[in-house]
């Protein structure tokens, strides 16, 4: 670890996670003995990562300073931000504070992980303000695709410092609750010291879409369509949700909802009252064959192609409840993530296949991002006016491109601080530096598995992905220089066995020849067998075959 | 396999390859005893094909029916319409004919095979006229991403067929050699039966822009650039290769060539006269460092992010010869093919931590697609004016829209085929009708393996790479009901064994009672142990793991 000099007067900042990435958003503010923490949120990963279900911070910077922290604050419940909430409490047990719908989100992960009885929560609204020893904390208004999505604002003794969180400007939207742009205005004036503003859109220069114009796209589809329609958008755009069950009621359908995800967020955002969907116009699956198409509306996860969400499962048949019918209309209320566009491309042609009219795409206007882009970035730069200037929450083009906005508005490049998870940045009312950096690199989760899974692991499935893997077995009697048992070969990914039934039998009768010559080497140890085994069914293999399979000799040794 | 009935009276048209996938175009014109094929591609695997190098159609059709095949007749050079030509030519040997950098693309494929001395080579151009038996071959130019690009009409007894091959409509091209409308146009006067048309971008709406274009934002960015230019895009896109060189001699910089593929690319169209560079222009990569930054353009593959190409290797610090200086200027003259996305993005954040400035996407202009859009494709249909319309080379949804579009031009409906690879459309001058299908699947090659990798070494792979694999070994008398040797467990891609030491050795005293109890059994065979080894160690990792790792039990039985 590099040193981390962070004078008395000054106010340190930095990410856990969120820089050089989307996702895994954890940032701290620090001055003296008191740290806040914004977010806690997962990553989710790419392609590479081979069977890892998502990526969090390496919490250790936190835990070394675990008696500091006083809060962690929640800016909106999506999962990039409150994710690994629970593996941040049992890094460090603080108390939380977050808006009502991020609230009960968090609720349910922390029940589900038996940690909610241990677990101080607080709900705060946007007139909240949290008074620690050195640190006031205050909330304000901003608009993303989920309700209730907040920037905060930190006074510290060096001057106030503001993470935005995630935010487009929808000046328009349709959860009547707009952004506070007097509030971001008087932060503005007052003076700020530095800004950390939301990355994601960085390299779009179009001013983000309303949720409203969206709202009249679909409307518009609604009215024009006879049969059925199967509306696939993202659970955690309770936002899409609310518009697409708003037109369904008001064209007289009645509401069947498909995927887990997706029913707990019409249940929270019911119980909230975000959601205004009477009981009468939700039906149960089984229902929904007793209806006139005209008054179905499907409502279901699996927007972006996931194989086993129930749109995929329709669009291939294997649905127990619903198969596709010819005047069915499917909306893909979303757009692909990078990465899942070969999947949502084969879902969209099952479905055509099927018969179904698939409606995908910006073209229809049926979907627009959570995030501001250029002309919004630029809009919260210039109401918030800060001294310094730190983008966050994207990958390294985008917080580049976002430093050039920065200085388009008045913040100086030397003001501005492209860093990395770990730096910190330490801040006094007139200085800016970087004061050192602390490990804070990726960790692995798969199944109930933390960090236990590296590089070695993920290269070998890889290597399996390929070519798939020879075992070798035999039984060996070194001393007798003795092959007692085998050897036998198995091979799993690798080829058809009873395609080259003749390639294996040639490798099992040369492997026993160089086990034979190995064992009479002088010093032959099972290592040395092993090394001499691996050796020449590599290279016997990769003639025959031109392919490189993992070899594993297994050896009894008696 | 399905009955094909056609008719003496009828010509046969079908895909082997093209039909709801993009890539692997392979296409089949009957009358009687003549087939006069078109195309002989490859498809790129998709992602979850793991370890697949590339897919090749089922030639079984074709080699039942090698004696009536007259002829392979190409439309272009690119590998997904001559990459699986040494595969289709193993299967049916007859001659070939093709444009001329087409052809000389074709010998360096046939020479690396060993076929180039046993195949009947013919070139050909736009004036060509081949007369067979009963089917008249004739070519009119198209324009593409690459130079020798045509479009196939073949006169048969039945009427005019028309294969476009890939096409856009530049009326500026790069290369000298603009569309032939004129042509087109006749065929259309003169009555055609049916056509055949690319549909890769018939979710497009726009007039795909032309390279020339391209040309004049590529001549702009290097008149403002000072420093070295980095110029990566697909070897294959001559077109493209031959404006970057031009505009490069143009503005006095050297041309220092990386990676394979583009130097074969350089050396075919230098020979074939499409790429003007004297020998003064071109550097070997050591020179460069010798040379003035503004001197300087490297030429090179890997605009997919492809990990192995020599610009991953250049922006992650690896290659040998060229590493990013501060005033680099890296120019990605190509769009990302979905699946790439993340690989294509993580060389841009590298470029760009390393220092380049990297120019990206559309808003540069950079970059225009081979393939017309919908108005493209309407031009098209109004050249030729079908009677039947079969839109080919796209996805399902792609082939639907394009039907869309027929219709628009005058097509009806129930003129227009959205076929099937293997569906047999019989046509007669005023009558079409589905008649029959022969089986035409994917064929997965992997290293020098055709047809050896199926669904079940797939999903081999598929498990093997989601949660890595344990081998249970042990040596085992059943007579006598004693394990003599182990057992032991070995893991690989599954967790660290160092860190799970506790685990491995629960699990092996948990596995050596299970053998016990299971040699113990009525009728124990060495099947019946290996079951119940799966079943129990699978419930006892994945209750401490939540993981599925593959179970191998390997028994030496003495």
């Amino acid at each position: 670890m590099d040193k981390i000099d962070i004078r008395p007067d000054e106010t340190a900042v930095f990410a856990v996670g969120g820089l050089g990435e989307i996702g895994k958003n954890t940032y701290g503010i620090q001055f003296g003995d008191e740290i806040i923490v914004i977010d806690a949120g997962i990553k989710f990963p790419e392609d590479e990562l081979l069977g890892i279900d998502y990526v969090i911070p390496d919490y250790s910077y936190l835990k070394e300073n675990a008696d500091k922290i006083k809060a962690l604050v929640i800016t909106h419940g999506h999962e990039d931000h409150i994710g690994a909430i629970h593996y941040f409490l049992n890094a460090v047990n603080v108390p939380v504070y977050a808006g009502p719908l991020a609230l009960a989100l968090i609720k349910g992960k922390l029940e589900e992980h038996g940690l909610l009885n241990t677990t101080e929560l607080h709900e705060i609204n946007e007139d909240s303000v949290l008074q620690f020893d050195n640190i006031k904390v205050e909330f304000f208004r901003t608009t993303h695709s989920i309700p209730d999505t907040f920037g905060i604002a930190l006074t510290t003794p060096s001057g106030v410092i503001i993470e935005t969180g995630d935010f487009k400007f929808d000046l328009t939207p349709t959860t009547h609750q707009p952004p506070n742009l007097q509030k971001m205005a008087k932060f503005g004036s007052e003076g700020v010291l530095a800004l950390m503003s939301d990355s994601t859109n960085a390299e779009r220069p179009e001013f983000t879409k309303s949720e409203q114009f969206v709202a009249e796209s679909i409307k518009k589809i609604f009215k024009n369509v006879e049969g059925r329609i199967i509306f696939a958008t993202f659970a955690s755009n309770l936002s899409r949700v609310k518009v697409a069950a708003e037109v369904a009621i008001a064209e007289g359908r009645k509401i069947a909802v498909f995927g887990r995800s997706m029913e707990t967020a019409i249940n929270n955002g019911r119980e909230l009252g975000y959601l205004d969907i009477p009981d009468s116009s939700l039906v149960d699956a089984y229902e929904i064959n007793h209806l006139p198409a005209e008054e179905v509306m499907i409502l279901c996860t699996g927007s972006q192609g996931e194989p086993m969400a129930a749109l995929a499962r329709i669009a291939n048949g294997t649905h127990r409840q619903v198969s596709i019918q010819p005047n069915d209309t499917v909306i893909f209320s979303s757009s692909p993530i990078p990465g899942n566009t070969q999947s949502v491309n084969r879902v969209i042609n099952e479905l055509e296949e099927a018969g179904a009219n698939v409606i995908h795409g910006k073209i229809n206007n049926v979907h627009t991002s959570g995030h501001g882009g250029q002309e919004e970035q630029k809009l919260m730069l210039s109401l918030i006016k800060p001294k310094y200037f730190m983008p966050v929450h994207g990958e390294y083009r985008m917080l580049k491109v976002h430093t050039g906005l920065a200085q388009q508005i008045g913040v100086p490049l030397d003001h501005s601080f492209i860093l990395e998870n770990g730096d910190v940045l330490a801040l006094t009312a007139d200085s800016a530096r970087v004061a050192g950096h602390f490990p804070a690199s990726d960790v692995y989760v798969d199944g109930n598995g933390v960090g236990d899974i590296g590089n070695v692991v993920l290269r070998d499935r890889q290597m399996l992905s390929q070519d798939g893997l020879v075992v070798v077995v035999a039984t060996i009697n070194l001393t007798k220089q003795e092959i007692t048992a085998g050897p036998d070969l198995l091979s799993r990914g690798f080829v058809y066995m009873r395609e080259s039934g003749e390639m294996i039998n040639e490798g099992r009768r040369r492997i026993f020849r160089t086990i034979r010559y190995a064992m009479q080497e002088e010093n032959a140890t099972e290592n040395s067998i092993r090394s001499a085994v691996i050796d020449d069914l590599q290279t016997f293999l990769y003639e025959k075959t031109e392919r490189h399979p993992m070899i594993l000799p297994m050896f009894v040794m008696i």
